[in-house]
């Protein structure tokens, strides 16, 4: 079949998982009635688990859901006030008035739970409110991103080493050291920072934020990706020694039910690789740079995700694995699924190479086969290599439809310019 | 002579000069009656040249000897009034309002001249204002030092390869290269921006700018200082690969008579070398932090000095040679005498060995007996080696108190200790 043909079907799937399952769920299940926010807890039939921790990035990452479903014209101007009141939460809870910057978590009627201070969390502000500037024009959009970046810049960037720290207390001292995070440096946080003054300078227009993305981009390049293999490395000391990864405590991943021990210092993440890619690419879109210095390193990191992240013959990315052997943590996370549907229709659109629709299919399939809950409209977290289910629930302290939502959106961007 | 009894001599010197000729001269010559701010160019006779730009490194500077002064209980108080009407000034007319920031030069009524954006010279915001915010208790002295440790965060910090860029537009977006100075970094600014964040942790208490002056220091010792003879290397490009130093436009430096090449690339100054080490010190205790680790490359900075830097026939202490042999640059620079004194007295109270209280004698005596201009008050700029006199006017563009007002008080405090 011609590209063309399949990529149609695909596109017919993702519209209608988009439009008929994933965005009514959310708009039916997100909000909180109660105390405004958002919900993030629901079981395998999409009702609340009686959990209702309110996390800082499940709640900045569903403004940022609402704000670009509307952009992309999704739920009828639903999503506006979807985000404002999600806006207004988080400006009545999260934001610590004392130390500045963004609590971790809050309970559900906004008192302060967590009062560390994560860079990751600090990155989906200025993410998510540049975004829902975008989409409202709400003033507080921006005012509120350029006060994450702020804080960024004023209380966790690292001035001797560049990049900057991750794990802080609340009066912004560093976290104890190991599992509290506090003397290490992660490909994670520095990806998303990169996504993140991306979408400030999308929305300003400032040469600052700008000036922002393009140091990220360089520091990945100088001290993230692999200089062989051009893989991410995961983790780091603050001088960007290469560390063994290891799980953090209260964060998104640790309650993953993996080894306590240290990932081997050769492991680089399928599902990291890929989305930084496509993000890089919708970076260097956004803020004007010249694609063809990067066009052979991306190239690089999608072969490699090829040639050992795709499962040929069940489907699905896998997680883990070396840069340059076979993957070994073979679980199949949802996340990792989403981006790389977005990753190989980038792929294929950047090189015009058909392996790249070949392994969207493979991911496609699975994740409309096996990972999607139909009934429900969400997804399923987590599958063994041979494609059982492991987790079943909806929603969590950290998944809710951030990846979903924007790889839908995004592959039915792609899937339509490739169709055009 | 026993090393008591010498630097007795050497105290009442240094109290003289300091309460019956620079003082006087500074309070009744620094300020500007007639718009505010402060007057700084002066011939040899110590009259008004007519020459009216004002330098944002000169008000900034007379802010911060003012305050300091004050707060060595000299002036009987007039120093407070001297350097709240330059505060007035320099908030009046050299703030930008528009992209934030202190402008470069104004002229002499505050119409903004030069509206560049340069780290030197919010490195002297951050210091003079809490220095001044120390000797005042002025709110708005933490604030304004405050608000250019916001600037430098927000708009010039390098968040890829550490440290700060140096020289940029109104806007904040960086000069172009070479002469420029858009793609340099320099010892010089990194050490005035460890001194800055040490002052203003001293004056706030607030671990965050004391991370910020660690940093500093982990910088400079870890991509400024010569690898393997721990002396200074001047200039880098913005990844800090050392670069052969030139003299940049429309700075202090810029109306030296030498040649226009670029240095050699093993070329250290003498007088920043032990600028930094005193300044290192000072930090060290402000901060708490252990001296021993510091005490070695202390002792071979000085020492490198003492062997090739120091006239030890004529007196006074050179400018600039190779890191490992005889000075180059053999013309005799007030600063660099002023910072030799209060280095070298600090030197002897760290190792205790009088071959630092020797080096002191040397640029003590050829200070007062050549480069002060007791007559008037204050010091001649610029001597060839042979002790001649090169330039002779009192004050300039970039030439006040700040070098000769510091290096008295802080030796006049050494000589004492010595004496206790």
């Amino acid at each position: 079949m011609e590209v063309k043909e399949r990529c149609k079907g695909f596109l017919q799937e993702v519209q209608n998982h988009l439009s008929k399952e994933l965005i009514p769920f959310w708009l039916s299940h997100g909000v909180d009635k109660e105390y405004g926010g958002f919900l993030t807890y629901f079981d395998k039939d999409g009702n609340p688990t009686g959990e209702t921790l309110k996390t800082l990035v499940c709640q900045a990452r569903m403004v940022f859901t609402a704000a670009s479903a509307h952009r992309a014209n999704l739920g009828d101007g639903a999503f506006l006030e979807f985000a404002r009141q999600g806006v207004d939460f988080l400006l009545n809870h999260f934001w610590d008035t004392q130390y500045e910057g963004w609590f971790w978590t809050c309970q559900q009627d906004g008192t302060p739970d967590n009062m560390s201070k994560l860079t990751y969390g600090h990155s989906f502000g200025v993410y998510s409110f540049s975004e829902y500037a975008m989409a409202s024009g709400d003033p507080r959009g921006l005012e509120w991103a350029l006060r994450s970046y702020e804080v960024l810049q004023t209380k966790v960037a690292d001035n001797c080493y560049g990049g900057y720290y991750e794990f802080l207390e609340r009066d912004w001292s560093k976290k104890r050291p190991g599992v509290y995070g506090g003397d290490r440096k992660s490909f994670d946080i520095h990806m998303h920072l990169m996504e993140a003054f991306t979408n400030l300078y999308e929305a300003t227009g400032e040469r600052l934020y700008k000036d922002r993305a393009c140091e990220t981009i360089e520091l990945i390049f100088k001290r993230i990706l692999h200089p062989d293999f051009g893989t991410g490395i995961a983790q780091f000391a603050l001088d960007w020694t290469p560390l063994r990864a290891i799980l953090f405590k209260d964060v998104w991943g640790s309650d993953r039910d993996v080894e306590e021990e240290a990932r081997p210092l050769d492991n680089t993440s399928f599902g990291h690789n890929v989305e930084f890619c496509w993000l890089l690419n919708h970076s260097i879109n956004i803020l004007g740079l010249d694609l063809e210095p990067y066009k052979g390193p991306m190239r690089k990191i999608y072969d490699h995700c090829l040639e050992y992240g795709i499962d040929w013959d069940r489907g699905g990315v896998y997680c883990e694995g070396p840069h340059d052997g076979p993957a070994r943590e073979r679980n199949k996370e949802f996340w990792q699924q989403a981006e790389c549907l977005v990753g190989m229709l980038d792929a294929f659109l950047l090189f015009g190479d058909e392996k790249y629709i070949d392994a969207y299919e493979k991911v496609h399939r699975f994740v409309m086969d096996h990972v999607i809950n139909h009934k429900v409209g969400e997804w399923y977290p987590l599958f063994d290599e041979n494609n059982n289910r492991l987790w079943d629930y909806m929603g969590h302290a950290w998944k809710i439809n951030y990846h979903t939502v924007r790889s839908m959106i995004q592959s039915e961007a792609r899937l339509s310019r490739i169709l055009a």
